[in-house]
């Protein structure tokens, strides 16, 4: 792949394409109104963004009545990697320039082999992807991975459930194999970005998005920028109390939100609940172990410990939710994740302890709602990750 | 007073009189390579902030070899009033434009007495202040209120413990009455800011400052700026539970943080064990009430009744501040308001707790310390908040 691919040159170029990526094909006229730059000058800057390649002409814009006018677009043939790096699984998905996804692959894998095993996967993965598509040019790959992760190092820092990754170079290794600039963040972090640039926070600069999945965490958007913290580790709240004496959790803490919720637990806890439920004991007979999608479908068609362990849930993520709010009084809470495919009678339990828990002020007017994205909030966020990045001045 | 007195006209103008604010006396050549500005331009900006009267000649530094060279420093009859509003006194300030304090005044007053009672009171003090100084100009009034503030309109919103003030248009009434620009924020924040200029936070970009007062609250710091939430009540960490089966709180939950801790409670709960405490009840007979100093005297003193109190205090003020820690991984945390005068006794507990019970990575590194301004850190940050507007292109 050789030399790194073309980047804008200069802050006005810059933000003309985040502009094309987000608004999509617009008028020269447009474009200059928007960037608040003469005509003259937005058009020296286009033909340099042309010629670099980074966009392309898109035909005449509809008649207004005067000589219609020639749009421009974000080009073609450019392409952003994601890597999205769970618990269990990794996802891969190649996007266009203006991050719809092309192609996705995701396939289950266990973070706990390594780093060697899971990014060579990955790399893999990448490579399938871009088999059918060779001829264009990767300007960028956008990583996430299940643990804190030192931003400007590009790697993860004593991330608990990621063995042998404390500190293992990925960006580095990652952008010597693909040939281009890449960003690894925490996965929870680019989910939050995903919503932001095409789910259900898009008009939301203060927000909080809540994974429940494996494990529990949050991404925190202050001013319509990830918050990552002083060490990168901010988010990470499935280790807040809720019980003194609760159970023991595997770090080391008792009575920690994950022990008590989350995939894991409960998976745990109807596994050794099916004595009280026909409905899990069958589906513990059929497919050998039990998950928490298993507890969703007992729930939904009417099991009632599968209900109670879904309310028990809800409200210990509600009250650690309540005292967020109080604290950051965000405008708008997004739950995502694996376990969050519980749905409605999870979100229900989450909104009434957080309505009733915290301040008013702070919930008069604060919607807390579902991932609309799903399994593909990851990889988008990932891609806007990186395309923020390369679509930056130099 | 008449016109409002003169800001500056760019951004760059503003730069530099910031810089001088924070830096001190500089030379033009210190200034210009602070802004990466030539040293022509740097001349005109500095020209016309003398004519405005914003910053004035100071001599010449001290010889590095060559020629000397001239200082400018912020002029010395420019002056910022600072008001802060606690629950039981208000404190009125004076300070010179790189935020000295010439005179403060502390009073006590019911904030409950209402808008008209409290604010009138604060102008007469500030009438005070200005008496001896009558000669100089008011740039700007910075104003801190316990309770939220929406702070684009600069009015109280809903504040539990200011009867009255709901909406009352403190900045309009102030900024008619004084002719000069007006802020109104919440105290917390004022005193994060305070901290922040003066104080133990000086480097810190990401911090949080606690205020355990007769209300318990938090100024969150992100990014060198206050982050106020989009309701302006972000931080109020007082009615966070700890205890679903605690004590009934005033705002109609149990078990809030301040239903157990904070000024109020203290002294209600002291009050009540005078019979196990014979310092206490002496204290009680001599003033007829008890406060929360009683009880850090008393425990200073060796009162086990006291000190038992103050650690199940600092036990549950740390339990919240541990999952804020995790959530928020900030670089610093300050103790300061009214109960923190408990000291060092206080501040051992929450110490204890947080390091035990937030995530390694997010306390590996974070001290959390004592107030070091103590009574002067609002009225410093409400001088400092009206300053960055002031001194702000206009």
């Amino acid at each position: 792949m050789g030399r790194m691919a073309a980047r804008p040159e200069n802050a006005h170029q810059a933000q003309l394409l985040r502009l094309l990526r987000d608004e999509g094909p617009r008028s020269r006229a447009e474009l200059g109104d928007a960037v608040s730059l003469s005509r003259s000058k937005v058009a020296v800057d286009l033909d340099r963004l042309l010629e670099l390649g980074l966009i392309e002409n898109a035909g005449l814009a509809a008649s207004r009545g005067g000589r219609r006018s020639s749009l421009v677009q974000v080009a073609s043939d450019l392409r952003f990697v994601s890597v999205d790096i769970g618990a269990t699984s990794v996802d891969v998905a190649l996007t266009n320039g203006v991050l719809d996804v092309l192609a996705h692959i995701s396939e289950p894998l266990a973070v706990r082999r390594g780093p060697h095993v899971v990014l060579e996967r990955a790399l893999d993965l990448v490579g399938k992807l871009r088999a059918g598509d060779a001829k264009v040019e990767v300007h960028g790959a956008g990583v996430g991975v299940p643990g804190p992760v030192s931003f400007s190092d590009g790697v993860p820092v004593a991330p608990p459930i990621m063995p042998g990754w404390d500190r293992f170079p990925v960006r580095e290794m990652l952008s010597q194999a693909l040939g281009c600039p890449v960003l690894v963040d925490n996965d929870v972090n680019i989910m939050a970005l995903g919503e932001q640039h095409a789910g259900v926070a898009r008009q939301a600069d203060d927000f909080l998005f809540v994974k429940i999945g494996t494990g529990i965490g949050a991404g925190i958007v202050v001013g319509g920028e990830v918050y990552r913290g002083v060490d990168g580790s901010a988010g990470d709240i499935g280790h807040i109390s809720v019980d003194e004496s609760g159970p023991q959790c595997a770090c080391g803490n008792t009575g920690c939100l994950e022990a008590y919720f989350g995939g894991a637990a409960l998976a745990r806890d109807a596994t050794a609940r099916t004595g009280e439920s026909d409905l899990l004991a069958e589906r513990l007979a059929e497919a050998g172990e039990l998950t928490a999608l298993d507890v969703g479908a007992a729930a939904a068609a009417g099991d009632p410990v599968a209900i109670g362990m879904i309310r028990d849930g809800g409200q210990r993520v509600g009250r650690v939710l309540a005292g967020l709010v109080s604290f950051f009084n965000p405008g708008l809470v997004v739950i995502g994740g694996g376990v969050a495919g519980l749905g409605h009678m999870l979100l229900a339990e989450i909104r009434s302890v957080v309505y009733r828990r915290s301040l008013p002020l702070a919930t008069g007017n604060l919607p807390i709602v579902l991932s609309e994205l799903g399994g593909q909030a990851g990889v988008i966020g990932a891609a806007r990750l990186i395309s923020d990045h390369v679509f930056s001045e130099r």
